[in-house]
């Protein structure tokens, strides 16, 4: 008998919105994000807030509701909202995805309801794994609170959890309904916080807008010293590379490789060796120094390359060595050299990591050489370990 | 700053095929149906197996493994085949989700490695949940092996698992790389599966095609005498019909409706009602059976009309009535009418239910008149209840 041919698309929008004070009654901007619906009655939106940004903002629990009621026409709480420990703790934790599912499930938060989170990364991928398989997939707002979430993980169509041990085992792809930048949120980062989200902006830099490279260096001191226009202009063009390259290509990464993740093989490994005591946006920062190392070391870039943003790391803040990284398994393999495995793995098939062929050019290769990765790892361990006290 | 915009269409393919004998050495769909990936390299493939197609099959295991060894070029067998329980059960017990998603994990299913699922509709939306999650998503494709499989759950793109009591309560859209209907599996069915999954071709043939339900009338006798080719010609038609439907409108369900859900709304509810007692197909029988004539009692359709459909739904030997249907909560409502809310809350926002404006033609409406659902119950339980022995 034939065979029967499905063949469709699904198209997807949403936008990223930047906003000051978007709990203020005078901000209309969520209001008018929800109208895109064309609803006509109130709409259930459960909001899930990370307990770090509660503790943060105090009155942020009140606005909320003060908000809501003075638009009660378009919105209507569904509960009382739910408090989540931020962190990779959120992810690992299989409790915090069944606190929310039983949320949904109890207050009847339906397909065409609002599950609207607010935090960090970690609780954005949590709470959008939620909203992602309760019902087959509720609308999901994030209001990303850290420059990380703002400029990478919270305007892309990733959510995920952690399983056996592996990060993001778990997850879909399911675009956002819209996400929700509000700038205010940075003002009470801690200074770890606030530098971590620059690497992800350097990566995206490095491999494909060499303006945007030279951009975050001329501006590095103003980052430094928390300067909010220079973070927010780092994050507005961050997020916008981050938009078109999803958008452009492969948004569900349902081929090989997923180009704008450099330095991301060695962070993510990093980040487990740790027992993520390392901000993602600082094992990244290591996880770019290793490549540029490794891509100069594979003659790839001169060395003046290397040491420009070897530099540029150093002067953010970043610290370039952690012990984790020389690491070794009882075979004397490297402990992050698993990592290429496990990231092999993740993305199916074929390895492909992303290198560069110069400063704002990423290059896709499809092996790496243990050798010189060891060397990479000995070059930051000699210049960047950390000098013990005795011997400074 | 300037709103960042996300845009994009993501495209999806797949195929389903029709054979018998699909592990048969001399049978090539499988393999040809893999060499779509243009993988250069075998690819892995980890089996869930039905427990109740495996006993039935005893063959079954034996004609894998040396389907792939004779295909070792094209095919590797992650490990031994998982064999779990099939029916609702396999959906109810998170335990076996668990199992496929650590198999995932021990034997590094990856993102383009294959997890091919053998049995009926619980199975697949199982299986193909763990597939849709696991790293964000492994390739998926099905074997349906009962008639319901075949012809309508199999060839779509949902998938799901129940929690806190509710059918399909977890799930995503996820389309398989690909759907192979063998109909020697149909060959080992129970009566009541070769015809429960009549009722979801009666279905879909009373809201869309005239000429398919007067096709299922003049096969009525063959298919209850399991006649092999009316039943393929069945489901080919009623796949073709849902493939149809799924790629034509809005596959991932972002609006409102799902107009071939014609007698689910009770469906469903009586599913749960009777503790999964009642096959998903028996449920549909009788969902169809309730709104034909809410339908005429509406006014939509006249009485020769549904006693049509009556005739043909006993014809095909489906009961018409179950307690469960008539079972009333402490208020005194119907328990099924509770359906409609639950109905109401899975798909969101506005109830839509789908009806009849004759044979052939689907009418979705927006609201039910419980009244009429309360007479449309008491005329199943006057003309189709079951009589005491000592009164026949």
């Amino acid at each position: 008998m034939k065979t029967i041919e499905q063949n469709f698309a699904v198209p997807f929008r949403y936008g990223v919105y930047f906003t000051e004070g978007l709990f203020s009654p005078e901000n209309n901007l969520l209001p008018e994000v929800l109208a895109q619906d064309k609803a006509t009655s109130p709409r259930k939106a459960l909001f899930v807030i990370d307990s770090g940004v509660a503790k943060a903002h105090p009155q942020l629990l009140e606005q909320i509701h003060t908000f809501a009621a003075a638009h009660a026409d378009t919105l209507q709480l569904a509960e009382e909202p739910l408090i989540l420990p931020g962190g990779e703790e959120s992810k690992n934790n299989p409790e915090h995805l069944q606190t929310i599912l039983s949320a949904v499930n109890a207050f009847g938060v339906c397909r065409h309801s609002y599950l609207i989170a607010i935090g960090g990364g970690a609780i954005l991928d949590l709470a959008g794994f939620a909203a992602a398989v309760a019902h087959r997939g509720i609308r999901h707002i994030r209001i990303p609170t850290t420059v990380l979430s703002q400029n990478d993980s919270g305007v892309g169509v990733k959510n995920s959890v952690n399983a056996f041990g592996k990060k993001n085992f778990l997850g879909t792809f399911a675009p956002p309904f819209a996400v929700l930048n509000d700038s205010d949120f940075l003002l009470s980062l801690e200074d770890r916080d606030w530098r971590s989200g620059i690497s992800e902006a350097i990566k995206v830099a490095l491999i494909k807008d060499i303006h945007f490279y030279q951009s975050i260096k001329h501006d590095a001191r103003k980052l430094v010293s928390r300067d909010m226009a220079a973070m927010q202009k780092l994050i507005h063009r961050c997020a916008e590379l981050h938009v078109e390259h999803i958008g452009g290509l492969d948004p569900f990464e349902m081929g090989s490789s997923r180009p704008l993740d450099f330095g991301h093989w060695a962070a993510h490994k990093l980040e487990q060796l740790t027992k993520y005591s390392l901000r993602h946006g600082e094992a990244v920062a290591i996880g770019i120094a290793l490549d540029v190392i490794y891509s100069h070391l594979k003659g790839m870039i001169p060395a003046t390359e290397r040491d420009d943003v070897l530099s540029l790391l150093q002067e953010l803040g970043f610290r370039l060595f952690v012990p984790e990284l020389a690491q070794q398994e009882a075979d004397g393999q490297l402990s992050v050299v698993q990592g290429l495995r496990e990231f092999r793995e993740h993305l199916g098939g074929q390895l492909t990591i992303m290198l560069l062929s110069k400063l704002g050019v990423g290059q896709e290769v499809h092996e790496m050489d243990e050798e010189l990765v060891r060397q990479a790892v000995s070059y930051l361990q000699k210049k960047h370990q950390p000098q013990p006290l005795s011997q400074v």
